[in-house]
């Protein structure tokens, strides 16, 4: 199966999760059971926090980026298509992020999301970072309906 | 006038602010009028939100560095110095990103910070990213107090 990037936004240069960004993260999220998205994400060396884990800002890029892929499946499942000449159907308007343990920079990280709630105009998601059966960061992002003027 | 980054952690290898990190952000922070932090940053061509502006990760990670700036000065000032072998006074427990308005991917934005309350225990910070006289996105960081176990 095609990542959800890939199959929605393929010419996307995103930072976090466009294909078309040579210098950018890529990352690849996929559906999962129970109406989740999930990914994995292996850092990169320089991603480090300043004492050996995984950088928060990272972990923020990865958590919006991947309640992305998931948020815009749900809209394509429910007909929510970009507006006019929009590149997406919706945008960001906020992420709140907990960081409850440090995450590794050496080992794969894995990410899983959720769409809470939904209506044409906004869309919520939850969203964790996990690695080793625990949860290391979570947060839940706002996206609303990008509408071009 | 050192920037705080320099000043307090010059070895630090942190992707967003590290002086010592050749391949992160390299955030220069210093002391603002008002006892704001104030810094300014010029994104990389590769820091796309994916439709020509600033990522809202790339963001949220200046915000996260910046805070930490406005923090360590604030910790360092009262007296709360890093405990025993740790490398920093505190490590983040969250943030909140509201994103209000595209920011520029090609010209240099704006960061002020400052700090909301302080206890030992935590510090909160307000912080925002601005451009053309306009705030881009802000959030409020809460940092706790590095307890080596």
């Amino acid at each position: 199966m095609d990542a959800l990037q890939d199959r929605y936004f393929p010419d996307l240069p995103c930072f976090g999760c466009g294909p078309a960004n040579e210098k950018g993260l890529r990352l690849k999220s996929y559906l999962g059971p129970n109406g989740t998205v999930v990914a994995t994400f292996m850092p990169w060396p320089e991603h480090d926090n300043g004492v050996g884990f995984l950088n928060g800002g990272i972990i923020a890029t990865l958590l919006d980026c991947h309640s992305a892929a998931a948020v815009t499946h749900t809209a394509y499942e429910r007909g929510w298509t970009p507006l006019g000449d929009a590149l997406l159907p919706y945008v960001t308007a906020g992420i709140d992020v907990h960081y409850r343990r440090p995450a590794p920079l050496r080992d794969e990280v894995s990410l899983v999301a959720g769409v809470l709630s939904g209506s044409e105009d906004a869309i919520e998601a939850e969203v964790r970072l996990e690695y080793d059966g625990k949860v290391r960061a979570e947060g839940t992002a706002l996206w609303k309906r990008w509408r071009p003027r």
